[in-house]
């Protein structure tokens, strides 16, 4: 099914999580040459099945690619696949575009573009909005910082896996702008957590409430999509909290280095500490609204 | 235009500003007899000319109507309207169903409800959402308090105002529910505010940021209406500052009757006695961006 105006490429594809694993999907789909690593075989298994050619490390993979999609946990996994010893930076080929999709500091990824370009290739930042269905559905929001030449080169690529894709910057805005992301969504998961106890409190029937509120001025994503959920009982992840953990730790740090103060991100960040001292690290976002219903 | 299925009605009307003068004025078109009152009367001049009849007094009025509604300032004007000397409370008829569509305190609704009780009235809390525009095209959401049979007769007036229109429990219970609104918009109003300063100091464009982060989950209500505005320099009141600050000091003051801390909407209540600090307490409440912006 390889779109007429596309020669077929071939891209190591680093991390294959429930995000990853979608996102790498669709590329083979598209009739790409998909060359897989991930820290767990296992987790790889489906799309070595489906045609990727498993590798053992991520820079035999980047070795084999004219495009490298990185997609791990947390900023040092980014720092080790690309920096580390015989990483992705060492063992990618000259002229190669290399696109990390993990959620991760802006700081980092202009050092990966430095070095990147130091070895003749270039990298984007290009982490992603949308969650495992955005990835499953490839309509993931696509936030890009690097050179214009790069994107250019990328971009057909990042559209098989998402709907919105805009560059926002030389390296690290596209960090940058998740960043901005996770701050629009951290203290507005507080807001609507602390008007549905609020709401319970005052005896009125929050579901009910929602009905009012979820359709006006106080509306949001989070309240129409996880609202319910919470008020269920539902607290499943969509989005773990220790992913969003990470997130706003990575927001806090780079706003430190703007200087500056962001009053709301910094209560959400006490608040989610507070959720995760009570052991609730994997449940998803939502269960925010839980440490105030029980406390 | 009278509705086939409804008889007129004698409606007294008190406070007639921006949101009060839409309202009032659908009442009319719709067929019904509507007397109003405000503090100012060259604000109900528009409506006298449609054919309102001006009362100099809130309880004159009210001595005239089967149904009395009141959208005026603040709780002390809610007070002073109803429970004042020779006001709706002592005035109305007998069987009179009396509504207060001001953001008001669910404690004084509660109040209201027993000494319109106490004169054989219902009244019914039904504070509204949607602002002027809403208020102009006759689609506010209405939040009601009260009994069911009172419900059931302001109803059909109600429709004539508003679009989603539920009972969410006995007198206090509209106002409650407000509150759950304002609650869900305060911490929601820092947290764009936050992401598109930060967007800035980090060196973006956050008008193209909001590009990418309005369409996910981060996207909200204020998100899509107010912060465009705020980053045009557009600080115009579509709701004012000292008007979503009075709203906030009764969320917080309910919220301590119920012995629930917030602290998300506390840490709001800071950031907006700032911005009116600022001398901005009649621009619209957008203007929070500019407080972060500036500092």
């Amino acid at each position: 099914m390889l779109s007429t105006v596309m020669a077929p490429h071939s891209i190591a594809f680093i991390g294959t999580g429930v995000m990853g694993r979608s996102m790498a999907g669709h590329l083979i789909k598209a009739g790409h040459t998909v060359h897989v690593h991930n820290r767990s075989r296992e987790k790889a298994a489906a799309l070595i099945e489906g045609g990727a050619v498993w590798h053992d490390t991520p820079g035999s993979a980047a070795a084999a690619a004219d495009f490298v999609i990185t997609i791990v946990g947390f900023p040092a996994d980014v720092e080790q696949v690309y920096l580390g010893e015989g990483g992705i930076v060492a063992s990618a080929r000259p002229g190669a575009v290399l696109i990390d999709m993990t959620t991760s500091s802006p700081a980092l990824a202009r050092r990966i573009a430095q070095a990147a370009a130091a070895r003749g290739c270039s990298a984007l930042d290009a982490p992603v909005s949308g969650g495992d269905i955005g990835a499953k559905e490839a309509r993931l929001v696509i936030m890009v910082g690097g050179d214009e030449a790069a994107f250019a080169k990328a971009r057909p690529l990042l559209e098989i896996m998402g709907k919105n894709i805009i560059l926002q910057g030389p390296a690290g805005a596209g960090q940058h702008t998740k960043m901005a992301n996770q701050i629009t969504i951290a203290a507005a998961m507080l807001a609507w957590a602390e008007a549905l106890v609020y709401a319970k409190r005052a005896g009125l029937d929050p579901a009910r409430v929602l009905e009012s509120i979820g359709g006006g001025a106080a509306t949001s994503w989070s309240l129409v999509n996880l609202a319910p959920r919470a008020l269920a009982g539902n607290f499943a992840p969509g989005f773990y909290v220790k992913h969003f953990l990470k997130d706003v730790r990575i927001a806090l740090d780079s706003a430190a280095e703007l200087k500056l103060d962001l009053p709301g991100l910094a209560l959400a960040k006490q608040l989610y500490d507070r959720v995760a001292a009570k052991g609730w690290e994997d449940c998803g976002t939502q269960v925010i609204f839980r440490l105030y219903d029980e406390s």
